[in-house]
């Protein structure tokens, strides 16, 4: 199998398995893992397909820029740009992005302090925050109708090879080191933003 | 495959995602598919069906009245009326009524109003709702006990080719101009409804 | 296929999807179906089997009063009372008992009341009431330990071929003509609890 | 088959099903299952494995100290020592830990108290209390980040052949004589949690 076949197959069963929670309502969501370092290209999945169905036309091998490498009657998801910045500023393999109700709540919630912060949670370990006081926060940008305004803004909280971002009513992305770092970060998110949100439905 | 076969295959495989998701309490529900325009027919699902399988007696094909095409000892769905309203006034494909814990739930909150808005949500743009202010705002009618009653007070919602309608009480009816843009429409209502809950329960 | 084997494939299927729903935690809930009327005899789910797995042991045959027709190591539920009373005073073909989150909190939100109302639900139709001012009043009975004393209270609550009962902190029994319709009525049920629920919640 | 096979199967088919319920968000969560007395040998989750899936290397054996009985390049679960604690101090079989959003905030809500009591629920019964009476207590402790710590602190409520114990925002731990056992408790715990929520919720 070339690295573009696995690099796929990787892809499709994190599809498949967000897919299967409903993590894709509404077509909304889009996926990317990287494919080559130089030239760097990744694939991205196409705009507009159905993410519980698994086709041979989901995922679009797209360059540095989020341009096409072959010609395609199908388009890279409108968002793609998020993904470029992610692979131009660090070396992780893998960027998923998508809506939960939880996500978007707590987004909400959080928009106006900028960001939401947990302590004390065993889940933040996956992000490698092991200490007693460690604290794992996320930054809530908002959601800037303009792509490219809104890359720029993204861009600005990519500081390290893993990391999360929530756009305020509009997901989170998550990336990390490949399909297996990226998928376990975005479910402790999850998690987080599940417990917090429950902890508000109560006080 | 005839286009009979084709729009039951389309609309039997809706039929399964949506019951996985337990979409079809107590068997409640039903599903049209388009077949033809001249003269219109169209797929309405069997009523009493249990509609966790997947039978060849699922749907019944029924003219621009309700009227069954062919003879059955099935019955088809109550509430065609209100599909046969969509496919009168629109060239609409696919009609899509399901009820959820959540979609009653806002019917109900929002009832008195006579719909709810949606702004500033990612999700509204599954209706083609791309500006930053735009609004989704979705009508939500009394639910006459009377069907042909219900159908009247449902028509005049009907004012393009994709659209929603909650029942109060009585789960939400989407419209678009095919099975995929009719799920896609329906994901994504639901998503905001269950934002929307989850917000008041917080409130 | 016997009658035997018929009801068997009938009641088994019934268990498969509500054990896919997580409806019979810590092996918690008993199914039962009728096989024959003289002499009565109906299957019940065997003792302390995992609900989750289908197998050749899982239902057992017992007479009117809850008794093995043949010998057998396996013991039928300790609640085997509650579905002999329904087929003594009824010509139901099918009762099924499961516990829920949303049916357990009901039942202890309401159990003062000693029952629960719903009117103007769509979902009540379920259980034939189609009329717009109609009532579907659940009945909630305290959880007596000893099970003939359940039974008893139990017992005057059944008052058609078609029935539900709350037992507070303890699930729901519904009954009805055949497999079909005894899982419609619990999936109202189910569906009408998680909206009074989240009604609360809010307010 | 030998023990060692049936007894990774017993685990495999737990982990299976749990996995299908969320139950390992962000690679959170591990089982054990005993294999041999004497000498004192049980399996447990290799650390970092994704498991969504089943494969020939999601389990280790180790010895009563928790190290590896066979050389190998995976690691046991950083949280091992708990389990070695339970088959210690125990004749049970089988020990499961897992974070749910429900577990993880009732650990926070009655942290302070240190621990949680239930009272009246039929489900209490998968632990053995049947009298009107019973109270079922599971104790809460804190989550020390220094993993031997936290063991001490969690041996002093292995009390019992099966039991369970809440970590502060760190999960539950369950065990009982096998792997049926232990599940049941484990699916009674979430229930009873899940329930608890709900009735915050509203009050």
């Amino acid at each position: 199998m070339t690295t573009l076949q696995s690099k796929w197959e990787e892809l499709a069963d994190i599809k498949d398995e967000l897919a299967a929670r409903d993590w894709f309502m509404g077509t909304s969501g889009n996926l990317a893992i990287k494919v080559s370092n130089e030239p760097l290209q990744f694939l991205v999945t196409a705009s507009g397909k159905d993410k519980k169905k698994r086709t041979p036309e989901d995922f679009l091998l797209v360059n540095a820029s989020g341009d096409l490498v072959e010609e395609s009657n199908l388009k890279p998801s409108a968002e793609t740009l998020l993904h470029c910045a992610i692979y131009e500023k660090t070396s992780s393999g893998c960027s998923l992005h998508v809506h939960t109700v939880a996500n978007n709540v707590i987004s909400e919630l959080y928009g106006d302090k900028g960001k939401i912060d947990f302590q004390g949670q065993e889940l933040i370990k996956a992000f490698g925050l092991w200490e007693e006081d460690d604290i794992l926060s996320i930054p809530i940008i908002p959601n800037y109708a303009h792509i490219p305004h809104l890359a720029e803004a993204f861009k600005s909280h990519i500081l390290a090879d893993k990391g999360a971002v929530l756009i305020r009513n509009h997901g989170i992305t998550v990336w990390g080191k490949d399909g297996f770092e990226a998928k376990k970060l975005l479910e402790a998110c999850e998690f987080l933003f599940q417990y917090q949100l429950a902890l508000h439905q109560i006080k």
